[in-house]
């Protein structure tokens, strides 16, 4: 397995596409030394946005964590995050009415925002429930399993709406050795449940990275997909979303695959990443 | 679709294999007029038994349900649930040590019976989990779905050993119009999460059948798989899991399939039931 | 299930993308009087593309067979078909050494439009095939199934190479009465032996309606998602695509969705089309 | 990782359940040596049976296979085929009428021996279907998958018949460097296509433990599973399937599982043999 540094490849791009967990934080906070890499992109003029799973909080509160520890440059508007784009479908297919949401009153931003009425599943009546127009998922957080996904079943049998995912990981990083259940799996569940079809949003699907890179376009970034670099940690969501939006992609192994079993795991799986860095931190 | 009477067939067997949900019972109680049925059993010297995807509670308490309700000849005996495979599989594999388990104190019994130590995935301490020897899912109810599900991930890290899984059902009728989801459909999250491969024990797996006609056997029921018919409500469970092992089937309309839809579920699942019957309940 | 005159909702739109088979062809040609429908949209001046899971050939020879017919306006700058999404890929990410390919020489246009050098899967040597930088699937015919798919299985295990399937279908009409194995389904196959992950085009993924719509923003048809009106007979491919991308949908019951089950299958799946239409042939 | 000399757990254990690839042999041929292990249990009056996920010939020419090469103690009873349980299938749930096959007429003994009429896929006349009772997938050569395949969609789509499926491996080993797809592949992908349910056959499924352990019983080899040990190369069909039936299993790095990767296979999938051993043949 041949390590390509991080600092080498960079300078051939004008825009990088960041994953943030196990790229540029863990569950210790931010890596040691990622400000560097940072200021050698301001200093080289190479714009970056960073592509989240995470529907948990808005934007400018996900900026904020990079902000409140000194990356004062990650600001709102390089924030991409899979519950802008269920945001985007609710406003374009979901326009009036009321929205049920599982997740925390953080996460119900995503709604809130499009003036939609949003309700919590734990509010719900079920025997009053036809003014409900969609069913969101966004954080595993903020209600209770066992009432509430019983409701989410129930809901879905009753009305014939449609039921929006706004984060399609399965689970996260909650200390060194533990993990826990995203809300990816829990809808999974639900969807396995009542037999229909949910809509889902997040890496590795298309429209994750379309939505950036139009973005990154608007914003003057770039217009060549040739000259866009997705990096992460995660082979099936972030290297083959990029790969198949015909970006070049980089392997970190900060997070998800481990110096140990990246190259079986890229053998197994048959997916290639167009480099593989020990880090997206630039030593020296 | 062709309706026949449920009497018209019964006396072409020795052995009758019943489902419980949705063919002898429902969320009202037992079937009205179903006494009848066994009371004809008896009379023909037809032999009978209960086969159920529950381990929330033991075969005793299972018989005790219909007992009360004036099915007297309902005996322990006569009931095979799922949760004693998983009582099976752990005397064999399993003899010594601690057992964590999702479920209520009531579905223990199948750890306790073996003389097992079973703990509450409650009170399991993930910072001393090395005597844990496996983990068994036996109900949906009696634990704390957020915190007890994340342990569940969280154990199946640290410590290889066996998952099993006493019921596989996705769901079950809570109400009239509501369903809970079952401890099969949380289990098979569980599985996902961790990507390990769980043991599962259920219709319509050939091993419940297997378990339930060597009884049969044992007791003198018979020894003809011909003349035993298997009796359910679902296709999917009943149907194919009585068709693979080599039994007649019938299919009855007052559950899972309903009378407006069931010749199409048969022609596009492709499971064809020997009969179909409005209903287990003999008329006149 | 309330139907909607395809007339009454057409002037709403400024463009509007249409599935082909089902929609406006079937196994006999192009439905009777669909020329209507687009002399209609001339008149109003709206704007209309092709969407098709199609790379059996180009969109040149797409577009012909609609000409060959009578549509003279379906131009070949109208057809967008997941073979053309293929092509970008490999445009972005293989542009060198020699393609491998599975399907006729009709669909090898593809590869061949990028100057690419595409060798034909009987034509591999499996002893020396190290300069093969990636298998594409275009089509069900041209090759012999039992050979040459077992040949893929055994280069994708001897090469680490991106997989790229060019149509996500199942399978296709062939007569009235029979259906086709598509490529898509020989694909999930090899997928399956191999174990490794596949690149796939076609609707329902977004990118399908992505390339479409940036290729109408382009063309001046339209900016605003809300004026584009997807239109398909099948729910999973094109009412569920078109529905996660934002736009409005228009379910047609003259193909995969029967006016028999339509109601049933919407209700089942929870795929909510914006309107159902009987045909989208215009009346009078 | 453990490793355990295969002849210091033999003598615990009254019957010895092989699997036949990779175990007892390669695409060499016999394993070298693997004849002492058979001396040996001779010796110290240990029974064993051998069970093949293998429908493409009768028990008889299975075992000569093993009896030309000198094991001539491997009799036609002791090998067990999931061709058997087909067979068993068919006989008591298809009695009558002509059945159509997929495979070589090698492989149609299995629906002969019981006085079935057997047409292979290639003779059947979609025009006059309505004789045809089911519909056997038994081996992956002797047909054109082109047409063949396609044909049983069709007859699928035609007749609500029920699918067997004798045989669940994907693939099987053609040479040292190669595989091919197995039938259990290709009655998958027709499935997919079809939406119907398939009744298959072979391990894991318990049905294929139980019908050796019924059969070693009946022999007289054993009556306590305790005392049986299976023996494989492959976790997710042998050590799987004979965990879960209640078996010590014996994993061998002979075939499919390699030693450099067996310890992060066996953590990775959380399927524990009882013992890993190197082979099973007896040194010394």
């Amino acid at each position: 397995m041949q390590l390509t540094p991080f600092k080498s490849i960079i300078d051939n791009y004008q825009t990088i596409f960041f994953d943030a967990f196990g790229v540029l934080k863990n569950h210790h906070g931010l890596l040691p030394g990622i400000h560097k890499t940072f200021e050698y992109l301001h200093e080289r003029g190479i714009d970056y946005y960073v592509l989240t799973n995470d529907a948990s909080r808005s934007p400018q509160l996900l900026a904020e964590y990079y902000q409140e520890r000194g990356l004062s440059n990650i600001e709102e508007h390089r924030v991409i995050s899979s519950g802008m784009l269920a945001r985007e479908y609710l406003k374009l297919k979901v326009d009036t009415g009321t929205i049920a949401y599982i997740g925390t009153e953080q996460s119900a931003h995503y709604l809130e925002a499009l003036g939609l009425h949003a309700v919590c599943i734990a509010d719900v009546d079920l025997n009053n429930s036809h003014d409900i127009n969609a069913l969101v998922f966004l954080d595993d957080e903020g209600f209770n399993w066992n009432n509430d996904l019983n409701k989410c079943v129930n809901l879905l049998r009753q009305q014939n709406i449609p039921a929006i995912v706004c984060n399609t990981d399965r689970s996260y990083p909650e200390s060194y050795s533990e993990v826990s259940i995203a809300i990816g799996a829990l809808a999974n569940m639900v969807e396995q449940v009542v037999g229909k079809k949910f809509i889902k949003f997040g890496k590795p699907d298309a429209q994750m990275f379309i939505f950036a890179y139009e973005h990154a376009v608007e914003r003057g970034s770039t217009d060549d997909k040739k000259k866009i670099l997705m990096v992460g940690d995660t082979l099936i969501m972030d290297i083959l979303g990029g790969n198949k939006f015909g970006l070049d992609t980089a392997l970190v192994l900060t997070g998800n695959t481990l110096a140990k079993n990246a190259e079986m795991r890229i053998s197994t799986l048959g997916i290639l990443p167009t480099f593989i860095c020990e880090s997206a931190v630039i030593e020296g």
